[in-house]
């Protein structure tokens, strides 16, 4: 088995964002060599999340309002008793999951029609991390 | 590391349908010849979901209406100003998750006494597919 | 590519548990003696979850009401009429997801700085089971 990894960086400008990140996922199996096998895309924060839906931007803002109203920012969240305001970000991670597994076939990402990658930031303006690894063969 | 790729395709009569889909990924398997690795089974369309419970139609039914009633069918989401009305679709298939992994062991999925594995088709009446990759050795 | 299974039993005292098995991955791993890959923690029970967060007592609390909220215990759920009174906890493991992969690089859990593994037993008082196989090289 042969395997790749490589880290992507976010600083976003907003608290959240949706990124489409499937350019340097793409990237990242091209230059592993692989033919067969898979692309693990995971963040390495306990708020953000990785996703894999519609590059749409009605459907990116659905998908935030819904998170806001199941967990709303600025409520006061048992974790804020750290100091933290981030309780809503770690519930978003939560509920989106924080990493994906790409399939990868005749050395090409195998997604669907519309499928993309997204990198969800629930907590931003400072520098967090993605794990990409390829494994296969 | 070896590897074996199907897809299974969709086309369901009703709009929302949960299909038992554990035999067909035990067959792909069997095909593979793999007695270790893991199995990747995993939705091709952004609005349909694979997950790992029961095969009880009582439960079917509990997880249709948590979904109905954090993402309702008819709601005058952002993403129908494109002219689509499966807004409810993607937010069901975000919060199923629309992948899993199922481990192998000895040639047979390692799944608990109930694990099912299901396809959740949150938009259908239309062609849809599903990936599977069996990889390991 | 070199794989190694074990599993973790768990027998909680109370009915929900959120228990941090990331020394038991950790330790999977170095059995394992693999380098590069990736470790899958899979729930093998349909009432219980895996995921990936953090090992803050107030951010444990704040997930469990999360979840309490949108599918409670003790709603009559149609899988009730079974017999069971489990319900939420099925719903809950939906939502939670019930298995993460954690990559490995030079023999380490190549996880971020705050990111914990852990079990989520949302039906407990009895025998259940999580698998862990190390896949790589």
């Amino acid at each position: 088995m042969k395997s790749h990894t490589k880290y992507l960086w976010f600083n976003t400008k907003k608290r959240r964002e949706y990124i489409n990140i499937t350019g340097e996922v793409e990237e990242a199996v091209r230059e592993s060599g692989i033919r067969e096998g898979m692309v693990l895309v995971s963040a390495m924060h306990i708020t953000a999340g990785v996703y894999v839906n519609d590059a749409e931007p009605g459907i990116i803002q659905d998908i935030d309002e819904m998170l806001e109203q199941i967990a709303p920012y600025g409520k006061p969240y048992r974790h804020h008793q750290t100091g933290e305001d981030n309780g809503d970000a770690h519930l978003k991670s939560i509920l989106v999951h924080h990493q994906v597994i790409v399939p990868v076939t005749n050395g090409k990402l195998d997604l669907g029609p519309w499928q993309q990658v997204y990198y969800a930031e629930f907590d931003g303006q400072r520098r967090k991390r993605v794990i990409i690894k390829v494994m296969g063969d």
